[in-house]
């Protein structure tokens, strides 16, 4: 099989868009929002949307789309599974910063945990990108997982993947539009005057929906899909080919 | 092919998801935010959230797996072309609505339009909606369509369909933020101590996201797709055998 312009395309879309992600969210927390500073301060707050964006949304899309990169189908698939768990866990290990520093903020502040829609859809969605990567770990890393265990959990950690997606999609966008309701007018400006660093963060919200959007999009793409060679996927291409025939006969 | 005892649980509860958000988002609006009104008054507005949750969310969705109902399999696809177009355009006709009511709400209350990211994300959602409602009916209605660019049109429009409907869920939950922020501590209690009218939005928040994955998951599943006898989707299963031969040998 050989690899689609259009894939090249999207793929260096994705790579950009999420490059301006992180550089955006870095930009919003350090020239609008005063920088960032360890346990005790404030500042310690400004943490949260640069370690949730790049653990929850951009870590994991490039993680999700590791398989699809084709000069990755010449080598092993058990290679690209380390790296791709491997990914997952660091933006798992960045979203669970993002978690402990907002509470920690919280608990300086004595302000209330986890009372906005915003926490609780992030909050379901780091626990599903947890309970998503444990079990990806013991259905495609252990050696000694059953092979019916693979092939049934293989349809749904793809389909749980691209649920963590949107949730994280979800609860960045949600975030965002939190907290720039909670500054409002804090810097001089109100919100609704859509002040620079109104509209600067409107369109970091835009480049990270934009980022998830072309990740889902790429991953919707069967003929993107790395070209299977295992057992466990002979099997699959058995199947759909035999539901193809049935089809035309 | 036999519908599976899976789909209709899936399918069952995604009607009830979209029958509660329905339920929930009335509630929210006429118990909590003084009910409905026409042009002129502040409660114009709370037609906004009813209007779009009904549009966006639950008849998009639904108007999505029309296909997949088991029951439309021994009847004509152009009848349920039509049935898919027709739902899709109260739901486009809902949302339009929905953004007429809040821009007379800002003009009355000489409030500023567009400002927020909840209302960019909105925007996007609604025009890309009312983008992908002319195509389909270029593309799959017009009997006069060339077959290769309705054949072309399809992935596209399947793609851009799942995109739509991940934008509404972002901005519905968005919006319910940027909402639940706005009127906070306006009926006595702030958000952060999570009153009644909190936690009655929150978890509407998390129906209208559940309801969406549900979708998106019955969406995803190819062996939930209704079996295609058309001309057009038998080149496209041809080209499907082909490829899974070529995996095989």
């Amino acid at each position: 099989m050989r690899p689609s312009l259009g894939f090249y395309v999207t793929y260096t879309l994705s790579l950009c868009l999420g490059l301006l992600c992180l550089l955006f969210v870095s930009c919003w927390s350090s020239l609008w929002r005063g920088g960032f500073s360890w346990t005790g301060s404030p500042l310690e707050f400004n943490w949260h949307p640069v370690l949730m964006v790049s653990g929850l949304v951009v870590l994991h899309g490039n993680a999700a789309l590791v398989y699809r990169v084709p000069f990755t189908w010449r080598q092993r698939k058990q290679t690209w599974k380390l790296v791709h768990a491997g990914l997952m866990l660091v933006g798992f290990i960045l979203s669970v910063l993002g978690l402990y520093v907002v509470f920690d903020y919280h608990r300086g502040l004595n302000l209330t945990h986890l009372y906005s829609l915003h926490s609780w859809v992030g909050i379901c969605t780091v626990a599903v990108f947890a309970l998503q990567w444990i079990l990806g770990l013991a259905g495609f890393l252990f050696p000694c997982s059953p092979l019916c265990f693979r092939s049934n959990l293989k349809p749904v950690h793809v389909c749980v993947g691209k649920a963590i997606l949107i949730l994280s999609l979800i609860s960045c966008v949600s975030g965002i539009t939190e907290k720039l309701q909670l500054v409002n007018g804090s810097s001089g400006e109100p919100y609704s005057s859509l002040p620079v660093e109104g509209k600067f963060a409107n369109f970091l919200g835009l480049l990270i929906v934009s980022f998830g959007l072309v990740v889902l999009g790429i991953l919707s793409k069967d003929n993107w899909q790395r070209p299977e060679t295992d057992g466990e996927a002979i099997h699959v291409n058995k199947t759909l080919s035999r539901s193809a025939f049935l089809h035309l006969h």
